[in-house]
This record gives C-alpha cells, sequence and structure tokens, in this order.
C-alpha cells in the first residue's frame, strides 16, 4: 500500500470511529444517545489507536496535517511529502464523514437539533471566542504533537506505541476536550465539514464556516510549537 | 482441544460476557441497572478479548461465522473447516444464553419490558429500516473484519494481539452501535435468538423473527467485502 | 516475604481497593458518590490487578480461598499449603477492611443508609433467592477460575497476564456481578463481613450472616468446578 | 535534559492533564461538564502515565516530592538532589495551573461557584475533618509509594511500568480519593494553589490555605511509611 493510499485509509477510518462516537452519543434513537463524554473520549482514543494499528506500516500513521508539518519543521519528514499527505488526509477525513452519514442514515430525520448533527462531523467551541478557542486548539495539539514525539523516543514492546498514543487521544480529551471539542487536527474538521456541506443530510442547518478557520490554524500553530519545544528541551 | 469444542466453548464465553452484561445493565433490580452505554461495550470487548484469550491456540478464535466465512472467501481458512466452525459457534453461542438466563434467574420475572428481555440474548434496531439497518450491519462488520486483519499484519508482544482486537470491539460499539446494537456476527443473534424462543423465560414476548435475518446476513455480506477490501488494498 | 505474608498483604491491598472503591461510591457526601457500576467494576479488576503485580512473584497472588482450593483440587497446588494461604487471605480481607473503615472515617456517620454500610465490607444480593443467588456465585466463580487458567496457559509479554486477569475481573463484574455483587471470593466477604461486625461504625446495623454462607459456599463449588471444567476439556 | 528539567516539564504536564480534566468536569460550558468520576480519576491516572512516558528516561519521573522524600528515606534516591527535585515540581505544577488557567479562558466567568475553580487547583476534603483528611492522605501516598515500588521490582515489558502505574493512580483516584480528592502529592497541590493565589482567575475566592497543610504533611508522612513498609516486608 502507497503512504498515500494508507494515509487517506487510516484518516477515514478515524472519521469512521471518531464521528461515528459522535454520532453516536448525540442523535436521537441512538442506542448510545446521551451516554456521555467519557464514551466520546474513549471512542476518539480508539479511532486513533486503530488507524494506527491499521496502515501505522505503510505511512507512519500521521493522520493529522497539524503532525505532518510539525513533523517536516523539525526535520523528520520531507517537506516534499507533505502536500500528498494532507491531501490524502483531506480525501480520508471526507470520505470517513460519507460513512458516519450512511451508517446512521435513519437518524438523521429524527435529530432535530442541527447543532448536534454537525457536530458528528466537526467541533464547535462551548463558548465562542476568536482568541479563547484559537488559544485552546494551539495548546491542545502542541501537548499532541510533544506527547507523541516523546513517547515516541521510548523503546516499546512491539505495538504498544499506538496504544500509548490512544491514551495521550483520551487524555487530551479528557482534560482539554471540554473547549472546542479538540480538533487538534485541520484534516479531522475540515473534511468532514465539507462532507457536512455537500452531503444530502436530512434537516441539517449550516456549517459554521466562520468558525471553520481556528481548528485549521490553530493546530497548525500548536504542532509546530510543540515540535520545535521537543526539540529544543527534549532533544538539547 | 478440538477447534470444533475450543469455537464452541469460546463462542459460549463470548456470549455469557457479552448476554451478561446486557442483562446487568437492562434487567430491573440488577446491580448494573441503567449504567449505560460504556459499560454494555467494555463488556462486549471483554467478551472477545477473554473468549480469544481462553480458546484462542485452539481454533484461532473465531468465534463468529462472518469472520470465518470471510477468511475462507479470500483464501486464509480453509473451505472445508467452515461448516463445522459455524455449527460450533452457533451451539455455542446458544449455550451462552442458556447460562445468561440462569444466571439472572430471579431477574426475569422483575422486569416487565418484553423488549428488555429480548435484548439479552439478541440486537434489536434503534429505528427499524431494513435498507438503514442491513448497511449499519455491513458496515459495522466490514470494519471489524477489515481490522481483525489489518491489526493481525502487525507483530505484537505476546499476548497483546487479542487486548487489541478487544478495543475494536469497544470502538465499533461505542462508534457503530448506536444503530443495530451492532451484532456483526450471525452467531452472537440467532444463536441466543432461539435460545429465548425455547428456554420458558417468564414473561418473555416475541422472539421477533422478522428482523433476525438482517445480523445473519448484514455482517456475513460486511464481513466478506471488508476482507476483499483488505486484500485488496492492504496486501497489493 | 513468605508465600504466607504475601497472600495477607495482598488480599489487604485487594480489599483496600476493593472495599474502598464501593465506599466511595455508595457512602454519603463522598467525591465518587453515585460515580456507578462501571467505577465500581473498574475498581475491583484494578485491586485485583495491583494486588496481584504487588505479591505475585511471592505467593502467586491467589488472594482468593476458592482459587487456592481449586487450584489444590485439579494437582496445581499442595494441599498441605490450603490452610495457611486460606488463614493469610482471611485476616488481610479482614485488615483491608478496617483500613477502608479509617480510610473514610468522616463518612460513616454521614451515611445513614445501613445496607450502604455493610456493602462496603460484604456483599448482599440484588434479589434475595437462596437458589438463584448461589447458583450466580457459582457461574461467576467457574468463569473466574476457568479465565485464570486458560488465561494463564498463554505465554504473555513479561508483566501482561496480571493485567489480563484484572480485565476477567472487570468482565466478571459488568456481566455477572448485578446479581449478587460478585463476591466470587469467600475471603473478600467473610473478612469484611467480620470487620464490620467488630469495628465500631457509626451507626452501623446488622452484618446479615444469614446470607454469609452464600459467598463462601458458592465461590468454592464453582471454583472447584471451573478447575475440573478447564482440566477436562482443555488439557485433555 | 537535565532530571531538573525533566522534573520540570513532567510535573506541568501533570497538572496541564490533572487540573485540565478537573476544569473539564467542573467549570460550566465545558463540553466535558459534569462528566463525572470516571472522567476525572482516569484522566489523572492518565496524566501520570503520559508524563511518565514524557520525561521518565531523564529523571526517573518522581513528580510527586513525597515520592522523592521516600525514595530517599529507604536509600533509593541521593539526599543532595531532593531539593533541587522538590523545587522542580513546584514551579513545573506551578506553571501547569497556568496553562490550564489559559486553556480555559472563556469558562472562569461562565463558572460561579468559587469552590469548583479552586478545585481545579487543588484539593478540599469532602468532609472538612483534620484528623480525618490527615489519615486519608496518609493512606492513599502509602499505598502510592508502595505500589510503585511493589510495582517497578516486576520485569515488565519494555514500557509497560508507566502503564501500570498509571493504573495505580486510576485505583486510588476510584477507591481511595472519595475523601480528600486525593492530592497524595505535596507539588500537585502547593503549586497550583500558588497559581490559584496569584492568576487573574475570574470571580475567583478564596484559596484555602488553612486547608494547604494537610495535602503537604500527610503525603510525605504516608510516602514515608511506605517506603519504610515496602523495605521491610517486601526487601527482607
Amino acid at each position: 500500500m502507497t503512504p498515500f493510499l494508507a494515509e487517506l485509509i487510516g484518516t477515514m477510518m478515524l472519521i469512521i470511529f471518531g464521528g461515528g462516537v459522535v454520532a453516536g452519543v448525540v442523535l436521537k434513537k441512538s442506542k448510545a444517545e446521551n451516554s456521555g463524554w467519557i464514551v466520546i473520549t474513549v471512542g476518539w482514543g480508539l479511532a486513533v489507536a486503530l488507524a494506527a494499528y491499521s496502515v501505522g506500516s505503510f505511512s507512519g500513521a500521521h493522520l493529522n496535517p497539524a503532525l505532518t508539518i510539525a513533523l517536516a519543521t523539525i526535520g523528520n519528514f520531507p517537506w516534499a511529502d507533505v502536500p500528498s499527505y494532507i491531501i490524502a488526509q483531506m480525501i480520508g477525513a471526507f470520505l470517513g464523514g460519507v460513512v458516519v452519514w450512511l451508517h446512521y442514515l435513519p437518524h438523521w430525520q429524527a435529530t432535530e437539533d442541527q447543532g448536534a448533527k454537525l457536530a458528528v462531523f466537526s467541533t464547535a467551541p462551548a463558548i465562542r471566542s476568536t482568541f479563547g478557542n484559537l488559544i485552546s486548539e494551539i495548546i491542545g495539539t502542541f501537548v499532541l504533537v510533544l506527547g507523541i514525539l516523546a513517547i515516541g523516543a521510548n523503546k516499546f514492546a512491539d505495538g504498544f506505541n499506538p496504544f500509548v498514543v490512544g491514551l495521550l487521544i483520551v487524555a487530551i480529551g479528557v482534560s482539554l476536550g471540554g473547549t472546542t471539542g479538540y480538533a487538534i487536527n485541520p484534516a479531522r474538521d475540515l473534511g468532514p465539514r465539507i462532507a457536512h456541506a455537500v452531503l444530502p443530510i436530512a434537516g441539517k442547518g449550516s456549517s459554521d464556516w466562520g468558525y471553520a478557520w481556528i481548528p485549521v490554524v490553530g493546530p497548525i500553530i500548536g504542532g509546530v510549537l510543540g515540535g520545535l519545544f521537543y526539540k529544543v528541551f527534549f532533544l538539547a
């Protein structure tokens, strides 16, 4: 499998599980309805871990443009491969959104809340505040990239690394996700937002494009800062 | 232990834990009553992992006709052994349902809701829709088989694989289970449904045979598609 | 450390964590009050895993007379050592109950419900039924001993076995604990029950001695049956 | 990276995750609001595990003056390094509190409860009782240090130790945290309490200095006792 296809399929799996768990918790009549933040955060942690187990050996399982850019910035990944990785991640995230829509087909009409329907695809802030939301996405992705690099520096028993990265995602979710819903990944947010915009979702509302730049710009800034912090303090 | 007995005992353990956790959550006066979706999904994940730890070395721990058929379809398992595996899985699933009934003996009479009682044995859709429900079971089992194959391609530390497969089951539960209750396994649904039909369960209702074909046909379709997808994209 | 001291300290740790988690969930004004079945079952799973990590290398970490007797029955443990193991387990369980009482000292007076206070120490059935409760404890301990033996037959990466046994305890809790509260261990139930009887617990009620024989007899029967089942079907 | 910087960054990460999870659960309008004790305890367990994965190879990841002092007491760590470790831990914990404040910036004004705002930074007892609270912190830290030492004596697969220590933190949280909120670490409590006192937190109340000595003195006593207990009984 080419790295391009691996990133595409991996990010699609990420969104099938990640968008799926939000759908399960927020869509009406779902058996998982209102099962809470523990389910959502565990779901996203498993999403990352399982996608990494599935495609990690083919592409390194970035699944996240902010990580790809951060790794390139500190010299751990060739800049020449960055565009194809990001394109693959975006396509995969879009397709993942399509699969989630299909999987929960009868539940869109049963759900009135348009914000809930958008939440299946993309993040929205708990309190709208450009500065506060941007800071949250920066801090969240800083911790993500710093954590991935610091964890990756360990020698682990075979197969244990993606599990620990999954734990990191759960930790970011429970500890730092309460503010903006921890996009911490431009593809995870923008790809499914495009899916939300183009799919014939029953009774859908706005795709909230006014907010869409924050979960793109914040994670890129935070990811690069996290990578640089790691390089300066951990590798010095 | 023969593979036949291993599949039988393994699938029985799967249903003791899996049916048991549903019983604990939905039957009246149970100490686990209303403990929610996180308990159910963790319970099923543990059910698969522990059954796999127990009998994996004897039969490979398929515990699921959809997986057995998918593996045979892509040439990873001999077709000649498929019938005996499926028969063992069906018997084991039936017996598991009997044990759960016995274990929760005083709770059947205490529970009025006939749907809850059936739910201990078999799945029912959140919203009844032949197309939507079939699609859900297909997607869920597609992800199951693709995930098992992709995870299995890794070199893991000894004993880590069944744990990661258990995580996959939790992920499918929280992310894709909200629609049809993720049968994703014909034996898991049909075996206990037969147990529900024949056991003298206090105040039981219909075994909902009209729905019974979907969690059989959907998983078989989805499993085969997942196996083929893996062969085409991951092994190419 | 002698095996006697190891079983004593290990079972004390088991009850500090296990009794502690019940105290946290049921005693009034506790920060963990009403945090539910997932907390209780995870707490007991961790209790077993951590006690096993702590003393496993010294005594094998039985921590449970039903397991000790089952292992002796199938020839995996010398009968001559059974009495000292059981005495150590009983003393440790008693002392664990004392520590939990001390740890939650201000909360006993704050709690009116005498059943809740007893529940910190010992199990009580959800629905009182001699036959049903006995069957539940037999099935639960059958699965416990069968699972421990089947899991133990695997070759695991160093340190992974107690973790998987902890998962087994969580599974038994969520799937089979709803009926009698899964004592599945005579020392775990009887030792703290004696502590409940003798400690000056503010506003305590009956120690429910009429029920006390079931979580002793049931687990012994179930454990021996589980051991024999393993020997007949898994080692044949 | 120097051990000083490692302890500083590690303890900062500990508080970012640990203080963050409390903020997520108790601050108004957070997406994680009221998600309960399971989220808080899992969050703190992950906080310790991930901080240990990140800096463990540089400093041993004490992240806790009570552990540092206990290890020095039993001769496992040079007394000469104790002051610099504790200073680093205190600075890191203070900075972690600052990051959490910044991350949840719009949520402080949205939250009226001054006790909830302090809880993000430092612990407070469920029932105020000098003797009872001190005992709780002593017991909790006794178990912490005993557990870390007993766990550390095992030979684990590479990378498994911090995970098991994280499980120990979850266990202490669910089982022993209900009384005082399990500071079990003077830096974890005092560092962020200073941050609470000096930061311009919208609508903040008292920093509760009258209680502040208990989560400092209790953990030091308990940690030393736990270390001595280990030395006397486990190494004899």
